[in-house]
C-alpha cells in the first residue's frame, strides 16, 4: 500500500514538520506540495533541513493540483480550509491542521475567530475517550491545537475520574515556532532570546474554548478554564502546568493510580516515574507526551504537568497519528517516542 | 558620606550582582570581599564582567576580615548567616541575602529547611505595607527570595484590597542563575537550552512558606498558595503568573484602579499601560518590576503577571534598595529602572 | 553644563541603546526623539525597557524638530544622514551612527553601498592612533561599524608594531541585534535559536572595506582582509577571531608586550591575563573590550581575539565615548566597563 | 540479520545519541549498556528522551558484560579504549568513539594527550579518499572527532585538487554538548547562554593534529593548520569556517566544480546551491553535512564553510555510518539527512 499525500501550506512550520514526518513514513508517498505566496520556489530555499525535497517546486493551492491524492493535509490560515475541502470530494481523507473544524459550539467559534462556523469534524486527539472509534475510517479529521493537546492530555483523566473540581487553572509555556513563520517584530530572535512573556491573558487566547470543550466532555459537565499562554525562549516545546482543586477524598495515591491506568496502554503518553518531571527537551522532535502528577495537600490541589513538542505531537505528529487510525494503519507508523536531546 | 561595605560570598551569582550594583553606587566604597572555597583567588577569574575589581583578591569569611565595615552583605549558603551576624556587633548593618531570617513561623522554617530557626529580621521588600517603617534605621535586613519578590508584589494589592479569594495559584518561570553557580548536570547549558521544566512541584519549593507569609499578611488572614516554579532557558529573569478567584463584585475597572493606586508612588514597580504585558527582557539588569492585571470574567479570576530580574530586584538590587532605606539614603540611589535590551 | 541631545531614529536597536546610555549620562539632557514610521507613538510601546521615557512621544525626523540641540545623533538607514546633517548647521555636533561618512575611499563606498559617496568625517574609534586628536572639538563624528570596532581594536597594535604580515583572516560571530529590528524570516527567534550560520562570505560584507581601511592605516600600507561574519544565537555581542601570519622574529613574549603597551592606558580596552579568554557575556551592556593574544608557533600565526557588545562599544557606547571627547568631557563619562552577567 | 550491539559509556551525550540512532536502525538489536559511575541506574533517569529504554539498567563496563555482541561501541574517556578492546577478541567489531586510535603519529598523540600511543585503527570518515575500502570488513574503527569531521570534509577536496596553499585557517563554533555532560562551571546554562567564547587557542586543541593529518593526506604533503574552536550558545552543531590562500589560477567556477564533483555521489554531504549558506539548525539531529564554497578574489582566498550536528555526523552518526560499511550494510541504513527544524 502506498498512500499518496498532498500538503497544502508546505512552506510554514507546520507544513515543514509534517513533511519531515511523512518522509520517514513507510506507507506514504509525497505528492503535491503547495504554498500560495511561495508557489514556484524550490523547497530547499524554504525548508533547508528537508534535503531529500530540496529540489521540489511548490505549486499553487488549487483543487486541481490537490486532486488525485489519497490524503490531503491542510496547513492553511484559519478560515480557508472549508472552501478547499469541499472541492476535494468525500472519498479523500482531508486532515485539517487549522482550527476551522475543531469546535462543536458555533457561538464559541464566532466569538473567538470572528467568522461563520464551518462545521465540526472528528477530533484528532486519539487518547481522548471514544476518539479512536470516531477517527477509524473517517474521511475528515480536525487536528487539535498545540496547547489543547498538551492540556487536554494532562487533565482529562482527572476530570473523567471525578478527581478535580470544575475550575482548571492552566499556565503554559510555548516555544516560538507555535507563533508561526510570518515575521513580526516581537518574534525576532533579538526579542525572544532571554525573555519570557505572556500573551492572550484572561481568556483571550483562541485555544481557550477548545480546552474548555475537551475538559467539559471528560467531566461530563461544564469546566471553567483559566488559561495563560507564555512565550518561552526556545524554538519548540510546550510545558503545560495544569491544576484544579481536588475533589473530596483525593490522595496522592488515588491520583497516581488514575493516571497510571489512563495511560497504561497509550503508545505516546508516558506517566513518568515518581520524582521525575517532564522537560520539553526530552520530547524534542518526538511524538511523545511526558506527564507527571502531584497532589498538594496544603493547597488542596492536584497539579498535572505535561511536555510535548508543539510541532510534532502538538501539530504534525498528531495529524499523522490520526491519519494512521483513519486509514487503518498501525497508529504508531512513522512516529517515534524518542526525542533529540540534548 | 562613604558607606564602607563588605561582601561575604562574593564569588557566586548573588555576590557578583551585588558588586555590579555597589560599583555604581555613589555612596558606597567596596571593602572586604570573601569567599571560602575561592579565598586567595583574584575576582577577575571568577567574575570576569567586573573589570574594575579584576585584581581584587578574595579573603576568608571570618569575623576579623568582615569587621570595620558599615554594612556587611551575606551571600552565604542557608544556615550560615546567624553565626556570622552574631560576631559583627549590633551597630553594623547586616544585610542577609540568604533565607535564614525571612520567616516568622519557626515551624515552617524547620519543615522546609530542616534546621533550627535562627530568628526573624525586618523583611526587605519595601513596597509591602509598613515595610519601609520597619527598615528605616534597622541594623538587620532579611532580603526576600526572588520568587517571593515577584509574586508578593503581584498579588499583595489584590489581597490588601479584598479583591481575591484566599487561594492563590502561581506558576513562575525563572532563569537559570536562580539555581546558583554550583555545577550540577541538570543546569548545564546543553540541558537547559531549548527546555522548560518544573521543579519543587506541589508545594515543595522553599519559597512557598515565604509567599504564604506575605500574602496572608496582606489579606489579614490565611491565604493558601499553590506554587509551581519552572526553569526557563535564559540566564536571568522571573515571569510570575499569579491568579485567584475574584471576590464578589470585582470588575476589570476596579481591579486596575486598585493596582494603579498601589503602585502610583513606587519608584520601581510599574503597572504597564493596558494592552502591554511584562517581559523579562525589559527588566534585564534593572531593579524595575513590570506588572499587568486582567480580570477573566468567564473564569471568574483575576490574573496578575509580574516580571523582574531575579538577580537584581529579586536579590542584589532589593538588598541595595533596603540598605538605602536603612541608612537614610534616597531609596533609589545606585539603582536603575532601565533594562538592558534587546 | 547640560548637553542637550536629540536622537533621530529612536525606535531601533541602536537608538534604544543610545537612549539607555544617555539616560545615565550625567551631562546630557534628552531632547527630541524621532522615528519616521513610528512618529506619534509612545516610546514605551517600542522600547519597553526604557521606563523613564515610556511616555515620550516620537516625532518626525525633520530639521525643525532636530534644531536647537547641542548634539544630534543620527541612527538612520544608510544614505540618509548627509541630507539631515546639512540642515543642522556647522555648530551642532552631529554624530552619525550609520556608515555614510566612515570610508575615505569613494570608490569603495560606491562598490559596497551602490550610491554616491557623501564624504568622510573624523572616525570615532578613539583608541586608534591619532584618533583622539581628530575627535577633540570636532563637530562631525562617524561612528565605526560594530565589526570594524571589534576587529580593528584586536589587530591594529600588531600591524602598527610590524608583527603581522599584511593578510588578515577574520571570522566573527555577532548577536542578532546587529541585524536590526526590521522583521525578516531568517531573524525570527525560531530560526536563530540553536543555529550558527555565516553571511556576506567572501568579502561581500559592507564592513570589509572599513576594516581594510583601519588595518592598512595602522600598517602604513595595504592589508588584505578576509572577513567572514556569522550570526550567533544570542541577542548581543561580537566575538572576533583575528589572525595573520607572524612577521619574522615574533615570539609569544614580544606579541604580548606590544599589546600590554598598546592598551596600558586605555580605559575601555582590557588585555586579559594570560590563560583567560574573552567571552561576550562578560561585556554584556558594557563599553569594555576584552582582548587576548596567542602566538601559534606551529602555524606561524598570531591570533588575537576580542569581545565587545555590538550595541554598546560597537555602536552607541562608541558614539557616546567620541561625543565626550568632542565636547571636552572626560572620555568615560556615562560609560561603564562592567558587564551584566551571568 | 540482527546485529547485536553493546554500548560502553551509555550515560553520556555520545552514548545517548548513539542509542537514539541504534533504536531506529532496522538491523541492530541493542544489548548491554554500561556506564561505570552510573552502573545500576535506570537509563530513564539519565537519558529521559530515550523512552523505549527507560527501564533498561546500566551495567558495569567489564569484558564479560560486553562479550557476546557483534558490535561493541566504546564511548569512554580518552585512554581507556585499548584495554577494553584487547579483551573483546578479533572477531568483534569494535567502534571507538574516543580519540585513542585516530592518530597515525605517535609523537603527536603523546604531545597532545600525554600518554603512550595505543595504535591506529581504520579511520571512520568514509568520504575521505580510499576510506571506504579500508573500512569494509574491518573489525576496528576509530570514529573521527567532531571538529575534524566538519573541517576535513570542508577542505579535503580543495587540497586533493591542488586548489589551496598548505596553510589552513579554521575557526569553528560548537554547541555545548561537544564539551560533554560532566558538570563544570563554565558549561552552566547561566554562563553559556548569550555568550560566545574561544578555547584551546593557538593550536592547543587536541583536534589540531587530527585535522592536520587529514588535510596533509589529502594534499599529499604537509599542511599547517591554525585552528580556533569557540563555544556557542546552542546545545548541538558545528559551523566550521575554513579558508586558505588559493593556488594560482583558481577561480570561483573551478572551485565550485571541484566541490560539485567531490560530493556528487555522497549520500550525506550536500553542496548547497549558490547563494545559500549552511546553518547548524538545518542539520539538527541529522547525519547530513551542508557545505558551501566561495572564492574571495580580493583576498585571494578560498573559503569553505560546513555545518554538521556534532553528536550525529560528528560522533554517533559517523560511528553508525562506518559500522554499516564495515558490516556490509547499506551505508545509509538507520541514518537520515533530514534535520529537526526550526
Amino acid at each position: 500500500m502506498a498512500v499518496r499525500a498532498a500538503v497544502a501550506g508546505a512552506s510554514g512550520y507546520a507544513g515543514g514538520e509534517l513533511l519531515r514526518l511523512l518522509l520517514a513514513h513507510p506507507e506514504v508517498e509525497i505528492g503535491a506540495l503547495t504554498g500560495n505566496s511561495n508557489a514556484g520556489q524550490k523547497l530547499g530555499a524554504l525548508q533547508p533541513h528537508l534535503l531529500p525535497l530540496a529540489g521540489h517546486v511548490l505549486q499553487e493551492t488549487t483543487p486541481e493540483i490537490l486532486a488525485g491524492h489519497d490524503v490531503v493535509f491542510l496547513a492553511l490560515p484559519h478560515g480557508q480550509s472549508a472552501a478547499v475541502a469541499e472541492r476535494l470530494g468525500p472519498d479523500v481523507l482531508v486532515v485539517d491542521m487549522g482550527a476551522d473544524f475543531r469546535l462543536t459550539d458555533a457561538a464559541a467559534w464566532e466569538q473567538f475567530y470572528g467568522s461563520p462556523h464551518a462545521g465540526t469534524w472528528p477530533y484528532g486527539l486519539p487518547e481522548l475517550p471514544d476518539a479512536r472509534a470516531r477517527l477509524t475510517g473517517s474521511k475528515r479529521i480536525a487536528v487539535p491545537g498545540c496547547y489543547p493537546t498538551a492540556v487536554s492530555l494532562a487533565l482529562f483523566p482527572a476530570y473523567a475520574a471525578g478527581l478535580a473540581q470544575p475550575e482548571a487553572v492552566i499556565v503554559a509555556a510555548s516555544g516560538t515556532s507555535g507563533a508561526g513563520k510570518a515575521p513580526k517584530p516581537h518574534l525576532l530572535g533579538s526579542e525572544v532570546m532571554g525573555s519570557m512573556s505572556p500573551y492572550g491573558v484572561g481568556g483571550a487566547h483562541r485555544h481557550t474554548p477548545e480546552i474548555t470543550q475537551n475538559l467539559s466532555a471528560a467531566a461530563g459537565g461544564p469546566v471553567s478554564v483559566s488559561f495563560t499562554p507564555t512565550l518561552a525562549p526556545m524554538p519548540r516545546g510546550i510545558l503545560a502546568t495544569c491544576s484544579a482543586k481536588a475533589a473530596d477524598g483525593v490522595t496522592g495515591e488515588s491520583l497516581r493510580a488514575v493516571y497510571e491506568k489512563a495511560f497504561a496502554d497509550e503508545p505516546f503518553v508516558h506517566l513518568l516515574p515518581e520524582g521525575q518531571w517532564p522537560a520539553t527537551a526530552s520530547v524534542y522532535g518526538s511524538n511523545a507526551v511526558q506527564v507527571q502528577v502531584a497532589y498538594d495537600a496544603a493547597a488542596g490541589r492536584i497539579i498535572v504537568i505535561s511536555a510535548i513538542d508543539n510541532l510534532t505531537k502538538g501539530t504534525a505528529g498528531g495529524a499523522v497519528q490520526s491519519m494512521n487510525i483513519a486509514l487503518g494503519l498501525d497508529e504508531t507508523t512513522g512516529l517515534t517516542t524518542i526525542g533529540v536531546a540534548p
